[in-house]
């Protein structure tokens, strides 16, 4: 994960620095490569945090204008690809503060008054995932929709019921899928418990102890459609568990679509012969031309797999006491 | 995790082997040594479930009451010690009921009317994780409510903020403190969810299709203090979805301690020596008198991280689609 | 995993302590439950250990003649289940010395002479583990040599051959379970440079940096059956390698077990039955008499999963510098 | 992991299927993205396996040599970045087998007699995770080469050798880098098992069941480097023990390189003060003007624990029968 527990630029720390950082290390400790995922989310709450500041007098209402303009321009060109990343600048904060300052000279910098890149990453992810909920909450609607319309077209179909492996009782087709729908109905709602759990805005919590500018939390998270700020400023620029919250409900979704894969590729096979998967979605052998592969179930398998063995690696990544946070998270 | 998704005994099912069961399989396969943390709950879901059968009249109010008498006993004698288990009868909800009809006679097998030991078990493991949830959220309150004591007596305790391990700002000791609980408010709410999204129950779901008789789900719920009855008898025996959703939030708590623990490690170095530990929570070393081991955080880092590495296992263990499942899980 | 890494003493540390040690931490940090499993190698050390002082004039004879005598009486009364284990003593080397002492007088103490618990530890599970996996290649042998009869037998045994679970080409049986036996053959070639790799000796480490005492390293290693003595003694008493390599090597023999064992299952089911498992293996269902439930190989899968999960939570709780190497390990 | 367990050809299968594939089924089946890395092995295997095809007698002469000539202008091409990959085609082998048709003609067509892509990809694997380790062990060896040089420097240096953070016993600078030096030791030698077990060459094995042609599986092996052929094709075309088992020896190694991680990160802190690593390995901060972050063992740390959690994915990814190995895996 992205992060910056310091407000270092490579102009402004060079101070005390007797040489300049060895290539590799600048390129090994760069976060642009996922970094260009928080942008649209950097710049929404930048203008958040420049509305507030004019707000309590600390920005003028002239910089404001210039800030929200050249912002809209930098999302312009990061969704039309026109923007050029830099390594040397090491992240999306850097990246964005440096074309701003291009654009409109030295109210760029006057942005930054009273935040930190720490309590601006900790933002941006925060409004990442939220969207990204929202987008797989309504994937999840229109499958749970998918397998609704078909259980009701199969609600007479009597098929054997499993367990084991081995015929147990008669069910309906129709109440398996519903089965299924119902492991979905829980993980919809787990995704609902994350997204509104973490909805609370670090901004103002600087780079671990606050700030001396007089600001207003409210304010900014309110403009972010947070449900409010967040309560302790060390915490709040830790804190991932919203992360491992999300990838622990997001691995049992997966789960759930694997537990769904095996039993359809154990249904097309010749002995079992309970259901046909469309052509389009299967491949074929050139020496056994009998054969139709259900590889995309196979995938998913993989892929859910895959999903559940992130999660202690996330877990350990973020087992460091408070006093050794850092980028590696 | 204990299972039975048959409802076999080894008294009836046996009809159509040619062999007794291998003494090694027996053991191998009987479930008795983790089952028995179920059989209190298994004899309060055997208890609404007769007084349910009773109130539908299926069941005599005769049976009724030799029944309630009988599971009584059996809820004593096991507190007690006195209860002999048989690997013989495989898992706890055979062994009560071979017990219950040794007590009360022909009355005990009447009991499993309208159930299987898939919808039994399923409701045991709810009864028991919702009662050990409620247990862990009490000892947490007692932590945090430790911590805003310390945070209040420490509230101007000038201490300097970490980030990398380098010293970046001053902040307060209570300040600290209170980040702590921060991480533990949240490790609360989760739990209180997890409490919530898995009080439905299962009973009346049978083997996994349901039963003929004409029992009232909604009966039984109530009385064992459920939401509701679950929506899809084929789900709610194979459902073990709330097993890893607590498993997931006690590994973020279990890894929040760890981040204190390790914190206090580091704080009781003779190069910090910010905090003092408590002798009584301390072990020495014969040759080198001068030391003073912090043996409690270490064991806690020990433990955050095996709690966290439990999850992706449960995962696996569970990801076996619907027509597979099996006593393994 | 246990380990102790100062030669502390509930007796001798004591000197700086104001407080005795609390209750609860002196169990929570005693490692007797898992300790007792070391303590028939513990003593071999510790033989080998006093043969080789008394050799170097470090020990008289007759200390060495009394030392020997009790050893063995303390390796019988464990055997007998006749030792009294006590948390107070906190591990099995204090709990031998303890007996020791009490059987021979101070000689007894003087063991303990040019060693301590840290190398004492490393040289315990080092001999355990090259016993353990003794034991296991011996079983794979069987597993192997019962293949290999099998596949005799149906060498010409035709059936078909599966990609995808889609038939592919027709192969033998016989052909089949020779695919299994060469698993086994890798198992087998891993394990053995497993057991290569970890056979030497870190005895004369002690605490971290050696000892004082003019030892001979090489008489210890070669009468416990080493290569010889470990390299660096900072290394000795923290390298755990050998037990992750060891986890890592099992865990794919699981791996291949649960292969092995889900093909069975799928291979007993109505749709496919190809084979049939003795009624011994399985078991059956009282309200559905057509079931014979794989539990065997369905176990087998389960015991599997929780193998490979196992690997990264002891190399997490192993991840951990040199100079905090601690009893959490 | 990439593979093919059929020898599809997205012209050649199309014969019993009434749709074309999904285009979506197309990019999500097709392995291309990963399969590049291993196009200049597969060249390698292709002209080994053309040769021994002409030494056989199954392909002329002048086939051959078009063959190779037309494979060398291939992978001048990919080594150029001059090929163009089509998702269209699937995976490496179809790619490469298309363009040698454009280059050559029909004979291109004629390389794929005696052997399927399933044997094809088992073949490049290992080919390609060989050389991976020659580079590694060097990389190594060039590491332990520096910190041997180091100890030498401070073969006299003393410091306070730790145990649980607490000062333990004086030890040297040299004596802690002779102790990283010794885990490096053990991984190389791990690394050396690895390579040298999956030494053996599954041409031959064709799609599971080997092929009827009288091919010389000897001559390819010992042309490509191989000990000798393997010995079972079912288990040939399944077998990713190889994967797992460098994985592991790789997770271990990035363990090591993490240990040693963090303790440059407690030695670089104000209040150890051990160690003063370079600018040019460091990164500061603007508001916070005394930092000098250590971001570059902190980096490590992260991935390492990332490579640890790799493990238990692959195992479970692999932990499939025979009869349903997929490309999946």
């Amino acid at each position: 994960m992205s992060s910056s527990l310091d407000s270092h630029t490579s102009q402004t720390w060079g101070g005390r620095f007797s040489e300049a950082t060895d290539a590799f290390v600048q390129e090994f400790t760069a976060s642009c490569a996922f970094d260009h995922l928080l942008a649209h989310y950097d710049i929404q709450g930048s203008k958040a945090h420049a509305t507030m500041l004019t707000a309590c007098g600390i920005l003028s209402a002239e910089d404001l204008q210039d800030i929200l303009r050249g912002l809209d321009q930098i999302d312009s060109e990061i969704m039309a690809g026109d923007f050029t990343w830099q390594v040397a600048l090491e992240d999306v904060h850097m990246n964005i503060e440096a074309r701003l300052t291009d654009i409109i000279g030295d109210a760029g910098k006057r942005l930054h008054t009273g935040r930190s890149r720490n309590d601006q990453v900790a933002t941006d992810i925060r409004l990442y995932l939220r969207a990204a909920i929202t987008r797989i909450r309504a994937q999840m609607t229109r499958l749970r929709s998918g397998l609704i319309d078909q259980a009701e077209t199969y609600a007479g179909t009597v098929m054997p019921g499993f367990t084991h492996l081995q015929v147990a009782q008669p069910v309906t087709f129709g109440h398996h899928l519903l089965a299924w729908n119902e492991m979905l109905v829980r993980d919809d709602s787990r995704l609902a418990d994350c997204a509104d759990r973490m909805n609370v805005c670090p901004l103002g919590s600087a780079a671990l102890a606050g700030t001396s500018y007089a600001i207003d939390r409210h304010m900014t998270a309110e403009a972010l459609g947070f449900k409010g700020p967040t309560e302790n400023s060390f915490d709040s620029v830790s804190d991932r568990d919203f992360a491992i919250e999300f990838t622990a409900a997001a691995a049992i979704t997966m789960m759930h679509l694997s537990r769904m894969a095996e039993e359809m590729i154990i249904w097309t096979s010749a002995q079992f012969n309970f259901v046909d998967l469309p052509d389009r979605f299967c491949t074929g052998s050139s020496i056994m031309p009998q054969k139709k592969n259900p590889d995309v179930p196979e995938l998913i398998r993989g892929k859910g797999k895959a999903a559940c063995a992130t999660l202690p690696s996330m877990m350990w990544a973020l087992d460091t006491p408070l006093c050794t946070a850092s980028s590696a998270q």
